[in-house]
């Protein structure tokens, strides 16, 4: 019995979890939860899985939650309540599926605790990929990827030496614009850009795909993960979404993980690892069907911010925290209606043209230079 | 340093094989080798990497090749020799690349002798499978596939459980006609059909993909390298051969190999397993240049021997045997001119159904049901 902890249990990759588990109580028991203040979502969840312990944002919530549950779990509230949740000591694995900066500590925490993480946090890789691979390799705790890129590439690694890497392929849909050139970008509307014609997700990874910023996380996640050099992390577009990555290694051989676009693959794989286990109702791939694969390039020119990923990454230290919240403030500012698309890109490129670089940031360092770019960002204006 | 064995050195397979070896003589060492009669190519590969013992097929050829070589080897003759060749106490793996039935005995005294095999020879696996597999397992040798297809899955099949395999995806260029109707197949060429589209090979082979013969012995073979039931194994057309072939898993997770054609990728791997080495002058796969990869069904209608191949394996016993020496007969004589192109199935599909079956069948059976195809498709007449 595999006993899970699963903190931003709400959300999308949450509930998909949940589902997970739910499917395979001889497998898996959740043993402790947390989320914000979503209790429609959260409550039913909890009487039926009834884990031990149960962390949320504030007092307020814990209080609606005690009057709706069945059954009587300890319940920790906050950022500090979420530490409880992760490092509980009958925990094996952490699913981390809560988003933004909020992640980082919570995920150290528990890998420090020697739990094994199933990685779906963002931010974790991409603002302090130093500090959590310092750690992650010192304890000996493995990092599961849940995200289908890395997912593909951490399965076409199995069995495999890591000095037989060349390098790693990663695939990107295109985004809602891929068909569009960039003249053609700059007056779309937000209600265009949320039209993803793979995957169906939240508003601001949507825009972050149709930008390629998404890529770009991924670009630095993979070096993080996989310990692989930027120079050697190459980014293909492939429209179909079918192959999720690739490895070549140096024998001239690739290796790719294919599959419909279901996040549960990514997610069950994280639980089950090294095993695999049958998805219920999961659709099967059927190439004859599909007929055909495309693949082109993802040029910088045409997606800029994938290629400010690739030097915000090289630079390393800060920068990849100032790409980060730059972004998630441009784009803010873009679903408000008070930035237009293209000037999602002029934002991030300026503050990381503004920002001076921190080697080596600690994790207060990290969270100032987040705090920072979001402000930067905010008070940029364009001329119309 | 690995000490290897090659039967059957002085073809395609063969050749390669020297040439990994020889490029990497820190890792590889030539300890044993067997050919038939070409002491062209032989000598000067002797002369370089002077194996020990070398074995030939006949009395003349072993003085042909005293009076040549520069250094003074065992020479040993025949299909007796080749047993000693393959069971040399220092060699640690075999590369058997002989063509037919030949390679059946030294194969499995290979096995018995505890060598790990480099499996080149088709006619082991499709007409001995049930032999050659439960005496590997009683030793408990690993059989590394020398070809595109079953190294692609062999790869894919790294750091899995076989228990989580759904279905083993074999991928098939389609051959010299895929874009032809079996119609317009009555009157093509034996020239027509030696133009294979992807891969440059022996005549025989390439009327084998053709007809898909080659991929229907590939079927039996994956059910026996495999442990898979023929109703687990599905052939996709695909045209470019970059994706070498595919394993879905049971969560629905489908991992192939791609690369481009280049017999010396898995030649090579066979040698160098579990690791991977840099191939000199390899040429990288680049999907952005390619741009699609396309896929189809394999239809039994169109490819017959496809299906003539699925029912002969699930048959099993003596059938496979039938299968292959009455293709190899009915090619002869399509090559010669004898017979038209879709008479080579009408002949396969004849012989099959004259055939009894034999269960279990003993070494000695196999040779004989092998006999038996040939003189019936020898003897067969088509009106013209």
């Amino acid at each position: 019995m595999k006993k899970i902890s699963i903190i931003g249990g709400t959300g999308s990759i949450g509930t998909q979890t949940l589902d997970v588990i739910a499917a395979n109580p001889e497998l898996f028991e959740l043993t402790s939860f947390a989320f914000g203040r979503n209790t429609t979502v959260a409550v039913p969840w909890l009487n039926r899985l009834q884990p031990m312990l149960v962390g949320v944002q504030d007092e307020t919530t814990r209080q609606e939650l005690e009057q709706q549950l069945t059954y009587q779990p300890t319940i920790v509230i906050g950022e500090e309540g979420l530490l409880d949740i992760v490092t509980h000591p009958e925990v094996d694995t952490v699913i981390t599926a809560v988003v933004g900066a909020v992640g980082l500590r919570p995920t150290l925490a528990a890998i420090e605790a020697g739990k094994t993480i199933g990685l779906a946090n963002k931010e974790t890789l991409v603002t302090a990929g130093h500090l959590v691979m310092k750690i992650a390799r010192e304890k000996n705790v493995t990092i599961l990827p849940v995200d289908s890129e890395h997912a593909a590439i951490f399965q076409c690694l199995n069995g495999e030496r890591r000095e037989d890497v060349r390098q790693i392929i990663l695939t990107a849909s295109g985004g809602s614009f891929r068909d569009q050139s960039r003249e053609d970008l700059a007056d779309v509307t937000v209600e265009q850009a949320l039209a993803h014609p793979n995957w169906s997700m939240g508003a601001k990874i949507t825009i972050d795909s149709a930008t390629m910023m998404n890529k770009g996380f991924e670009v630095i996640e993979a070096h993080w993960l996989f310990d692989v050099d930027y120079a050697d992390i190459d980014v293909v577009i492939h429209r179909e979404s079918i192959i999720h990555s690739m490895v070549e290694f140096n024998d001239g051989a690739v290796m790719a993980q294919l599959g419909m676009p279901d996040m549960r693959e990514p997610i069950q794989y994280a639980l089950t690892y090294p095993s695999r286990l049958e998805i219920q109702g999961g659709e099967r791939l059927n190439l004859k069907e599909i007929g055909r694969l495309h693949f082109a390039d993802a040029s910088f020119d045409r997606y800029p911010l994938l290629r400010l990923a690739f030097e915000a990454g090289q630079a390393g230290g800060s920068m990849p925290s100032v790409l980060n919240a730059a972004n998630e403030q441009a784009v803010d500012r873009f679903l408000k209606g008070d930035i237009r698309f293209l000037e999602i890109e002029a934002s991030v490129e300026a503050a990381l043209q503004a920002h001076t670089l921190i080697d080596e940031p600690s994790l207060d360092q990290i969270l100032e230079a987040d705090r920072w770019a979001r402000e930067f960002v905010s008070s940029l204006t364009f001329a119309n």
